[in-house]
């Protein structure tokens, strides 16, 4: 029969996760939300026809659930999946994994000592058609060794309570993850770089910062994140290997001409540029989850991006390079 | 509870539904195959875990089946819709609706008569992201009234029988549609021209063709559709307005550079081109179908179409200008 | 020395060529300018520091000047193309050679009795590095046979006394003579179809035209004419041939990102477009000329266009088909 | 009358400049040519028809000579350009200015002591049409103030003296001046990071690098400069400011669909893709010295750059971030 799910928060993200569950997932039921403000939980639950359930740890424990999507704030993440493993439930969580290196790995090794992979990170962007274009074409060996991925990650604007850590730990962590899974390497150092604010940024934010990124093998990976971009949501690669290169990320659908011009629009946010991604994500979690496997990014992956992402915030605010020692 | 879905004919286009309505449709769970050949039913039937049914109408009156997909052959189509209205069973049918104007006007009237919207006809691109967006500028009215569509229409071969006529009544078929859906107005006149064959085209197939529709507005549609271009499937339309254009089908993704100079792939057929649009189509279908209705292209579009084919056979025959008179 | 060249008539064209000889074309130096205005004559003579001749012929036939660059309006040219031939004088006429088939064919005839060619046909498309390349490309024979050019031909707007005959006469003509330069073939029939005019154009002006041209082969060429298309001047063509398609005139040079969307700008006019293409032209002329022989566009290229163009304008008046006889 | 020129060394740089001189740039007659290489400085002046000159310094101190273009290797300009200054003969001098900062200042100091321009470097991307708008586009601060530049410079191959250092000297001068030419601010600091080498390249040589240049002001740019990128030449900047973002050499002219897929060809050195941009600051630089005048860029700017390309080898061999300080 279909899977039964709980969504875990559902603010923007867990409400969309709760929305695909209902109407785009084959194989799949929502079946609870849970939240802690009351009165959403209770409004998304009647909006899907599925149970209100206040404490998360009763959803994740609840017999009648089969599975449980994890879109809570960060820092409730560490506890929600720990739960998970405890009784054996399949999850997805939402990046980041957790909010620190430690307590990732803490993850990392209950999942090992249980023997079974029951956690998935929400690293979207490795469900996307155009990474996955461009890793298959780094893998195929055809362009030589890769050298460098030049980056560009830019939102329109950010939500007021953004610091210049979270550029790192909430933006540039999706490119460490997207690196990670495009070289097939881990990231062994980071430097995080401050070019002069732009005026569009709130007082006192760091924004954009130039983040580079060195491989294992000695490829570099340099990541302009910018916020407050004004303009839109642009995610946008480059690989440039030895006998080749290749982009992803251009954006080009419908192309108009008239007086302002030729050219097209720019997505505003990442639903708009990742929701297709998404949708793949959770089918192919659900189609995996009813076979009794996980095959999405794991655990592991989440430690890996949330060490980075420390070193980054370490390199953020010292100004030097800092080097990552995965455990 | 889902939708219970009948696929009728499993060949490859049938064979695609199936899967699509088992792994990626929520809502719907396929309950039957059927196919006049047997073996191949019983093949498809075993891998999805449904039943094989012999008989198409033993299906469609199946009280266990709550809808009909139909991918037979497309003689088969108009007994078998009318059965499914004599039933009041919904149908997606597959273009063509019925392979004259007379029968499909025929479908056009029972569902009249019966007072209820049963049928769908499967134009797919109108459930095409890029479609949608050209259609939403043209009805915005921004760049003033269309004057123009050139469409081109390209596949890198077709099947050893395909015929001079087929290349209006399979291929031109999804422009006559395009063009109606985009411009929001009938077609009345149509003129085939015959350039000189591609000598990379089958001995006797008049390949490439150059059609021309006039709109009741006096829009004119240009479509070029050539099915032997050997390089792969493309299908690009420019609308030209009074105060701009506009293109989409440009099929930008992941560019590189190599030795071979720079540019990306082209997909092989109109599965690559348009698999998330026939997703998208019977996650709609679905969605309408257990609500109680029908929302997509109807039998009016079907028949419409299927009026401006047969003016198109009739001008590529006798090298005149065919005028269409929708009853 | 420098070939010594006088410019006849100086309204924008004949302007843009004096100050081309007098700044950009090595080689050569512009000696007179001639119009039938004389206050023009005198202020554009000084500008230049050259002198202003009142009369054509006397420029013509004048001892210091060794070519003649005729940018008179196309009534005037058949007369000054003769004289040109009579006194051995080098020509480089700007379109259209004479504003008929059978002046044209005149002049024709009368420099192959002179034995010495001695005019040539501003087409300048055909010194585009665009063009250049694409007729590389057809001539290569590696697509294989053309079958189709798709055209399109925009102007943002026009002066107030164009008419309908002129939208063939001035615009389509280069979309012949490109056509001949692309694929190497006579053109042998015109159809113009009117689509319904745009109420941007000029009450009474049909605007804009659709043109089809079948060559010799068996290519089709069709060639959309707009000259009120109000965003401004685009003029891009498609090759599609047995084994693949290529297309020119896409404009892509700075492209940005801004609130508006992506995207670049596009040129006001065909200055803008095609000025380098003018500047080659005028230089490969020049040194041709001090070689002592002509290597552009032929008179004869400057009839069939006329012929073809006349044939245009009678199937506008009649829509009907329209065969061209090249004597 | 026309600008009588000197080119001073005949290898490719200075071949190209002769011809240049001879039949492209108006105003100008190439009169004599010199090289260390006997036969080769006898062969180009057969070639052109002007007189070959054994000693450099008789050809600058000639009577005949109006003006002097310098193509001879970078150690060589120091002095050539001195005696340019003494006589009072102006000079475009190919870049760099001179090998070191110190010699380059030196040249600044003695122009300024003679109080009067004479020196223009051979900095040609500040005459490319996409360079210059991109700078319109800073400058009219529309966009905001500039936050980063993206460059990528690539070559095809080197030759097989190139060293480390000279991909500094040699390539990234061209971003250090097209960076200061786009943001109009001076470079304050260089990193220059190593990358794995690409097993394209020779051993030992360091290819790629990836430059980091500060801007007085703060805004950061970043190159990857790449000589064994073996697929072709590209050089590609993007701007990213405030509110918006621009980039060029995109490359884009005509693009083909073929069993290879669908895109354009790839530059395969300098000259083809700043073949028109050598054309135009020859001739702006003729015109501008038959003016009395120099109007591109300055010996400062030549001193600028080699100051900053000083730097950057400095960064290359200690691996630090070294300041650049301006006298
Ligand atoms: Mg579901
Ligand atoms: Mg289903
Ligand atoms: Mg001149
Ligand atoms: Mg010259």
């Amino acid at each position: 029969g279909d899977l039964r799910v709980a969504v875990l928060g559902v603010g923007v993200m867990g409400q969309d996760h709760a929305r695909r569950l209902s109407t785009r997932t084959a194989g799949a039921r929502l079946v609870a939300v849970s939240d802690v403000d009351a009165a959403r939980t209770r409004a998304v639950a009647d909006e899907f026809g599925v149970r209100a359930v206040h404490d998360p740890f009763a959803a994740i424990t609840d017999p009648d659930v089969d599975a449980v999507v994890i879109a809570t704030p960060g820092f409730a993440h560490e506890e929600q999946v720990l739960a998970c493993l405890e009784h054996g439930v399949p999850v997805l969580c939402e990046k980041p994994l957790t909010t620190s290196a430690e307590t990732s790995l803490r993850i990392v090794r209950a999942e090992r000592e249980l023997g079974q992979q029951l956690v998935q990170v929400g690293f979207m962007r490795r469900f996307d058609a155009e990474y996955q274009q461009l890793r298959a074409l780094v893998a195929s060996g055809e362009l030589g060794r890769p050298l460098f991925l030049h980056c560009i990650h830019r939102n329109a604007s950010i939500p007021p309570h953004f610091t210049s850590e979270m550029l790192v730990l909430d933006s540039v962590v999706h490119e460490v993850d997207a690196a990670r899974y495009l070289l097939g390497e881990e990231i062994t150092a980071v430097t995080v770089l401050r070019p002069r604010a732009s005026s569009e940024a709130p007082e006192g934010l760091q924004d954009p910062q130039f983040v580079l990124l060195e491989t294992a093998g000695g490829a570099l990976v340099d990541v302009e994140v910018f916020v407050n971009a004004r303009y839109g949501y642009e995610v946008r690669t480059e690989l440039v290997a030895e006998r080749g290169t290749a982009q992803i990320g251009l954006g080009v659908d419908l192309v108009r001409r008239s007086a302002a011009g030729w050219g097209g629009s720019i997505p505003r946010d990442f639903r708009e540029r990742f929701g297709a991604a998404y949708d793949t994500e959770v089918q192919r979690w659900v189609d995996a989850v009813r076979r009794g496997t996980v095959d999405g990014p794991s655990a592991w992956d989440g430690y890996a991006a949330a060490a980075v992402c420390a070193a980054g915030v370490e390199s953020l605010r010292t100004g030097r390079r800092v080097e990552v020692d995965l455990s």
